[in-house]
């Protein structure tokens, strides 16, 4: 670890607070590889302007908290675990976006402890470092493979080579301020898949992960992002019959819908009426703004 | 050319707006390379808030304006060259920032053309695409040579290897929500430098730039780029007497403050009482986004 800052003051204060975007992935290739930094995947998401605030501080016990519950938080604490030595810390995460749902929470938590920790403790690292150590804590806990180098630039983030910045490789869409709809049908945990979904299931998702990358790039435009994305999810047959319908009915009003991946969450750009029907809709912006300390 | 799209309502509209953050660069080394992607160079700067809107409009004639006057702005004229063809295109960029004071502003000016005029044609570029174009025009017009890859991601970028997106490298220092206070005092056109330099002084920047690049890295922090650009500004011998006064004046007042390369501007990081005494000052953000339409 490098020398500690004389300039800081957070450690004189004795708190900082980072926010990280969250970010839909529309659809990905996995990219597995026995080292975390080269694991993840390619693929093609949005990121939100909604997204969370970290807030870690110097206390007498080491304790992370969830939307103000105490709770494991397995990639947080890989973090915490990496970077706060000895020193006795509470990070408390709080979310705009729900959990489990497809926003790449758990990256968008990870990285923003990161930050934090990085300026509390002086650590003096990179953003690539600082992000480096937010894209292992994620895959090694299999919560995602691709949301932490998106949350970590903003836009609509083209991920063409696995990991991190400084290993992996991206392009993207030109943003336009433009927001995006959303209804949560349940929740998915990318655990889940990632963990327990069988060979087939990998390959498929890998075939036609591949091949939706290579049609978006023909033409890569947010239009055809969402078609792309709409194609892969209906391909991969591990969406819910609930998510099929929203998107339908989304389609039967000249709309694009898809599922934020791996989510039970459809999102479309804009409004749509139809997407009413299936549950409470709330909405984001689109960010091309990356996480910072605030 | 790739297929025009179909989605795209701007062309039917008949104009586009793009916006752009500004950049300061606090250090550098130039690095020369016959193909105008791999020149460009290595240093590290900050991105600004403060930026320019560039507006494109199908019209009867090719003009470009500059704040509202006809000029000739080889480098935005370069990216409308390059991506117009026969269309009749008026570009109209309005600065929020100084221009050929050490901005960043032609790279800012050509990067929000390129942008705009991307969704105006429906030219399906991807964003490095599009960032490629505004850094050639740059280092082709001898305008800039590392501002453009700065200024289509926000924060404070440090630019490791030369070049755009998809050619360069950047890592960054992680950003906080600071301002900076600048007085401008006079202008420097990079042209001149890059143009009508002497040997000696290049071999001057670029000695004292590889060693500013080497000491950031063990040590980056916003606290020590001031420094590591301070230490810069004044080995260099290529600013003006003012900018030296500026500079010692915030000294006596215990805050570090640099010259805008290449410019005739001293910023600081938040306020600076010393600064008033050289001029008006102004102040921006810094910003963690990129460019985009808006």
């Amino acid at each position: 670890m490098k020398n500690r800052g004389s300039f800081d003051n957070a450690f004189k204060k004795g708190f900082v607070k980072a926010y990280s975007p969250s970010h839909i992935s529309g659809f990905f290739e996995i990219c597995d590889n026995k080292n975390p930094l080269y694991k993840g995947s390619v693929g093609c998401g949005l990121v939100l302007d909604s997204g969370c605030v970290t807030d870690v501080s110097l206390t007498n016990q080491v304790k992370i908290e969830i939307n103000g519950i105490e709770e494991d938080a397995n990639t947080s604490k890989y973090v915490l675990d990496n970077l706060a030595g000895e020193s006795k810390i509470t990070v408390s995460t709080d979310f705009e976006v729900p959990i489990g749902c497809g926003f790449g929470a758990s990256g968008a938590g990870a990285l923003s402890t990161a930050i934090a920790l990085n300026e509390l403790l002086s650590l003096n690292m990179t953003l690539n470092e600082v992000v480096q150590i937010a894209h292992r804590a994620e895959v090694e806990n299999n919560t995602g493979l691709g949301d932490v180098i998106a949350e970590a630039y903003g836009g609509i983030v083209i991920r063409k080579k696995p990991g991190p910045p400084g290993i992996g490789v991206i392009d993207g869409i030109p943003l336009r301020e433009e927001k995006i709809s959303y209804v949560v049908l349940g929740k998915k945990l990318t655990k889940t898949i990632l963990e327990e979904g069988d060979a087939e299931m990998k390959r498929r998702i890998n075939g036609y992960g591949r091949e939706a990358l290579k049609e978006l790039m023909r033409k890569p435009t947010l239009e055809h992002f969402m078609l792309v994305s709409r194609n892969f999810s209906l391909q991969i047959e591990i969406i819910s019959d609930k998510c099929r319908d929203a998107i339908e009915a989304v389609a039967a009003e000249g709309k694009v819908a898809s599922v934020a991946m791996l989510g039970d969450t459809v999102f479309v750009i804009g409004n749509s009426e139809a997407l009413k029907a299936f549950g409470e809709v709330k909405e984001s912006k689109l960010s091309n703004s990356g996480a910072k300390i605030i």
